[in-house]
């Protein structure tokens, strides 16, 4: 049986848009699946109870304490040991679930996430990564988008191993390719950390260095499978994405690639480099949102990704 | 007189565009202006022949030599000392013209901005800033776009009040809002750069500080008026709003708004913090982004802003 855990208490609309999410994805997750929810049972029964759905569709493991979006990450994750967030670590950790999934306090579950299971022997910094539509109808990888705001260059050389991995496990790319973003396609443009990246990551040989990308060009599609980048950029270049969309939205520009860039196609941010399947979704999660990181956890573990991670970086 | 220096050969479609931008801008500018082109005298002779056009519109300083796009930008300042990037500079600098615009290569104009006028006494690094439109029908200065990419702190409050100053003198707003492109809106938010200077900027007094702007949200206005950041952070911005201008283009999907987010619209780059008015094109320049590139000139010069920006920094 794969069990994966959902933060019943995680997000702004939590639990009414969580316990929605659930139901909706039950019915896509499949047979051999089953779905933990962490959280204020109570709460959760009534709105299994308002949706006239069987409480024994799901596992439920109450919890007492909730750690919100203001509270400080390491603090309350220490000082909440009852709160969903700590309690889903501790059974990711024990291997009680195989994969974790909230839309709760993000900097908690980034601190839980290196204390329970922990980074991958080998991996400098783990990264959160984002899955973005292309043009084409495909999509990239982009990492890191928010976890390592300086990165150095070894840290962006190691992005390109876990890109890669990842791309290949669970968005099932042959021999993906890893492109850098940068501010021109010349191997000497860039800032300090690029320049020194771009020589690490050509040399590197473990994957399948593209070279540089351009902001304007990933979202066209065809150059990179993993696009990758320091944190700092990563989160502007999500943000400002996010920004177009709800531009488009406001206009009342209908379009079905743009209606791909929503955050709620995707459903999560994975967390890469860790010793467990984490997933991250967006604090203003929809019951749409929640159906689609969980899908999203789904697919990860079924893909063996950190099994494959761990194996990668035994060699680093 | 005001004269308006204008690099004839500078752009992918020199000289035909620059001409065509030339004769249309040149209906719009004050009857106190006189445009002066800059380049082979023969082929700017016979491009107004093609128009019907009188030579005695325009100034013609001939020069033999192009600046190519890759040419080494440096290098060919000081070996091409009859290009017509070069000339312009030594007219510049020699006040023989009042401002001097290109859509020529950026790198060689950048150069030559430094080793012609120089930087303002007191400026630790000048900057490139663009003029991007909002959503509520107002626009936003970004800086820097490319120039500077490893900012130190000093460097991004100095912006602070480079943008300030433009946007007071050339956009005519009154205490002009400064925000710092940052990854989150705490003060406590960012990378170790942005970190730092925040503190400068929240501390420094000489322009109107707003704190914190992230990358979703700088496209609605109302905000800001300025938004700093490092040059790759702004280059990569620039870059994304080209892709998605792209992308609106490439879907037929037809709206005010995300039209004036063409290059065109504006027409070119500031640089700002030198001793004298130099905007750079978009290589790919069409004639109506060479005519608003010559109307942003006049607008600069008009402003009185290197003179206000000498003043500002006498006592940085």
């Amino acid at each position: 049986m794969l069990k994966i855990g959902i933060d019943a208490m995680g997000g702004d609309f939590a639990p009414q848009v969580v316990i929605e999410g659930a139901l909706a994805a039950r019915e896509q997750v499949g047979d051999d699946c089953r779905l933990v929810l962490f959280g204020d049972e109570q709460a959760i029964r009534h709105e299994l109870d308002r949706h006239g759905a069987s409480h024994a569709m799901f596992d439920i493991v109450p919890t007492t304490e909730v750690i919100g979006m203001n509270d400080h990450p390491a603090k309350a994750y220490n000082q909440k040991p009852n709160s969903s967030i700590r309690v889903g670590y501790d059974y990711l950790k024990t291997r009680q679930i195989d994969g974790f999934a909230s839309a709760g306090a993000t900097g908690a579950m980034l601190v839980g996430a290196m204390y329970s299971v922990g980074a991958i022997a080998g991996v400098i910094r783990p990264a959160i990564s984002a899955q973005i539509s292309t043009l084409d109808g495909s999509s990239f990888l982009l990492l890191d988008v928010g976890l390592n705001v300086d990165c150095k260059p070894d840290v962006l050389d190691q992005y390109g191993l876990l890109g890669s991995t990842y791309a290949e496990a669970v968005l099932n790319r042959k021999r993906p390719r890893i492109a850098l973003l940068n501010i021109g396609a010349e191997k000497e443009k860039g800032n300090l950390a690029t320049k020194a990246a771009y020589e690490l990551m050509a040399e590197n040989g473990k994957y399948n260095f593209v070279g540089n990308i351009e902001a304007n060009e990933i979202f066209s599609g065809g150059k990179a499978d993993v696009v990758v980048c320091d944190g700092f950029v990563g989160n502007t270049i999500l943000k400002q994405t996010e920004g177009f969309y709800e531009i488009a939205r406001q206009r009342g520009l209908s379009d079905a690639y743009i209606d791909r860039l929503n955050y709620e196609y995707v459903g999560g941010t994975a967390v890469l480099g860790i010793n467990g399947t984490v997933i991250i979704g967006h604090g203003r999660s929809s019951s749409l949102a929640i159906q689609n990181m969980i899908r999203q956890t789904e697919k990860t573990i079924r893909s063996g990704l950190i099994t494959k991670l761990q194996e990668t970086f035994r060699n680093f």
